[in-house]
């Protein structure tokens, strides 16, 4: 070998694992399919009728490259929300926009402040980019707004995360919280509100958008309530500036032309939304009865799945996935205790909820039995 | 405003300049569509009617996240190349994988050697991570492997940017003389060959590839010859530890899930390949003759499109440009002397030929009176 190329000192310290093994991973592994796929919070219920149809008329212009500013998906976002498309930048995700936004406030060394057992994909581009994560355990399976503020001001972090909707508990705090921690955000430090359950959740949630206050950037995506995970389209709302920012870093012609089609057919489609959000609902519902009719506590959720209490440790609910996974149900699990005491359960299809109550006697038997 | 959060240095410094202006925003700003679109040398034949047949039946299946390793596609080119699937990973297009591999091999203040008026999205993504970049001139209107290799010993440079065929000259060297460049590649130097037109390449252009050789890591597009560039999906062609550290940093879930399925069947249609290299062979032959016809120089070309020197300085050329873009023919030119003496134009369907052919007097002429 005459020489290897070297890697940066960053990248040469980062792990080889990734953030999450993706279900057909899974399967490539056990040879099975799954019955049920309701590990990733992936909308079952599909996208709207017209965001297929749009997809599919875009597929025969594949040929020709996204327009790299994004600007009817932007401009159509800005009406629906009441702002400036200056205010607004897609990305490939929620994921890809987590990455830019890191990139854009995060020297090697500086602080970030997240949540034990919060998105790993975010804490996964902390790293990337060098950022020493700050991690404060949730409360009462809640994100604990003052601890995460008081965490940031002491460690000057660059960017304090929270989700809310939160995932992986499915619990949220209420507008007048955020409100008040967005006042309460130390200086120097970004608020980063990931909103990728907001559609799912109750009146009083979410707090009006206000674009141009520094101290706060939303996410928002097309991958939960609108169907469309596989196309790879989020969008980031904050100042001009700091939107503007994301134009110097970012991949600009990174979205599939296909996908920015789509969900501009799914953003107007108030109805199939609608639809979507009373089946998540019902089948919170369902979820909520299945767990409890075998004894697991089903936390409440504002999101599209319900995460529940299997009554012991970490150990148990390992036990428990495993035997759910075994059975071909595709679900996961937070990873750090004590949120790993859980499972959690996308909404489904009354088929996969089926195949869920099917499955569980037996996956909660076998942890019981220790295997 | 209370405080607006703080730009890393690399950041800070890096300019609010887009590598690219996309024909969308073009046509935005003038209020008119383009009667050709020959500016980004994408394949206006279309991607494979299976590769859009694959990509319409996957538009239902948008719920579902893309396969984070993607298996299939991988394995499938893997067998298309007699490579092992270790030495390949995806990205959204090759910019996507041009950002990422700088990030891995490049730290701040660190050098990188390209020709001057090569991709300027490379040159992007460089500047983006704090890389220096060193610009060697094109010789002949080739990249000039010698003073390439010359300049990355004297500078110590991370990496060495090559396109082979050549982007935006049209032009190549040997299989051989790209051999014997790996060859001499100094230690702690990596090849990055861009090999984004080598479909449209003659034979004995491009080398085989060699897949563990630490020197040289090859980059490969669906966005040319395969009609996908909306689809975006490129792939890195490279020794297994280089290949496995894109897991480090990339977004796992970034690429969607039916550009997956589409670049999968394109793969799979070599016939349809084979009649876009006809079309875009009779296209350069055209373009050629139609370039000569009005006393411009086409210059030799390897790729999908055809570089024309149009004889006087970049004012000059700049101003042809004008002129055709005002009769609403979209193309592209070089944007650094001596290179910016030329325009360069797409393969196009005999209706764009047409169009341009149509509009190309009139450009000149304008540009002849000074206009």
């Amino acid at each position: 070998m005459p020489h290897a190329p070297r890697f940066t000192r960053i990248v040469a310290d980062l792990p080889a694992t990734v953030p999450f093994v993706g279900p057909e991973a899974h399967m490539r592994a056990s040879g099975r399919r799954f019955r049920a796929r309701l590990g990733a919070n992936e909308s079952v219920f599909g996208p709207a009728p017209g965001a297929i149809a749009a997809m599919r008329a875009a597929a025969a212009e594949a040929w020709m490259y996204g327009d790299s500013e994004n600007h009817d998906l932007r401009s159509a976002l800005a009406a629906h929300h009441g702002i400036d498309p200056a205010n607004i930048t897609l990305g490939e995700g929620i994921d890809g926009l987590l990455g830019n936004l890191v990139r854009l406030l995060v020297e090697p060394g500086d602080a970030v402040v997240t949540s034990a057992g919060a998105y790993p994909t975010f804490d996964y581009h902390v790293a990337g980019f060098g950022g020493v994560l700050h991690r404060v355990p949730f409360r009462d399976d809640h994100e604990d707004p003052e601890a995460l503020i008081e965490a940031a001001a002491a460690v000057r972090a660059r960017i304090l995360y929270l989700s809310n909707p939160d995932n992986p508990m499915g619990s949220w705090h209420s507008a007048a919280t955020i409100g008040a921690m967005i006042d309460n955000m130390p200086p120097g430090t970004l608020l980063l509100l990931d909103e990728a359950y907001c559609e799912f959740a109750p009146a009083g949630t979410i707090p009006p958008l206000t674009p141009e206050d520094p101290r706060v950037i939303r996410l928002r995506t097309f991958s939960k309530a609108h169907g469309l995970a596989g196309a790879r389209v989020g969008y980031a709302i904050g100042t001009a500036p700091l939107i503007a920012a994301f134009d110097k870093v970012r991949n600009h012609f990174g979205i599939s032309r296909i996908s920015q089609a789509g969900a501009l057919a799914a953003l107007q489609d108030a109805d199939w939304l609608a639809q979507v959000q009373k089946r998540v609902a019902s089948a919170r519902g369902r979820l909520a009865g299945i767990a409890e009719g075998h004894g697991l506590a089903a936390l409440p959720s504002a999101t599209n799945f319900v995460t529940m209490d299997c009554g012991r440790d970490g150990d148990f609910a390992r036990a428990v996935l495993r035997g759910l996974m075994a059975r071909d149900i595709f679900v996961r699990m937070p990873g750090v205790a004590p949120l790993d005491r859980c499972i959690r359960v996308s909404a489904g299809t009354p088929a996969d909820l089926d195949a869920f109550a099917d499955a569980l006697p037996g996956a909660l038997s076998d942890a019981r039995d220790g295997r």
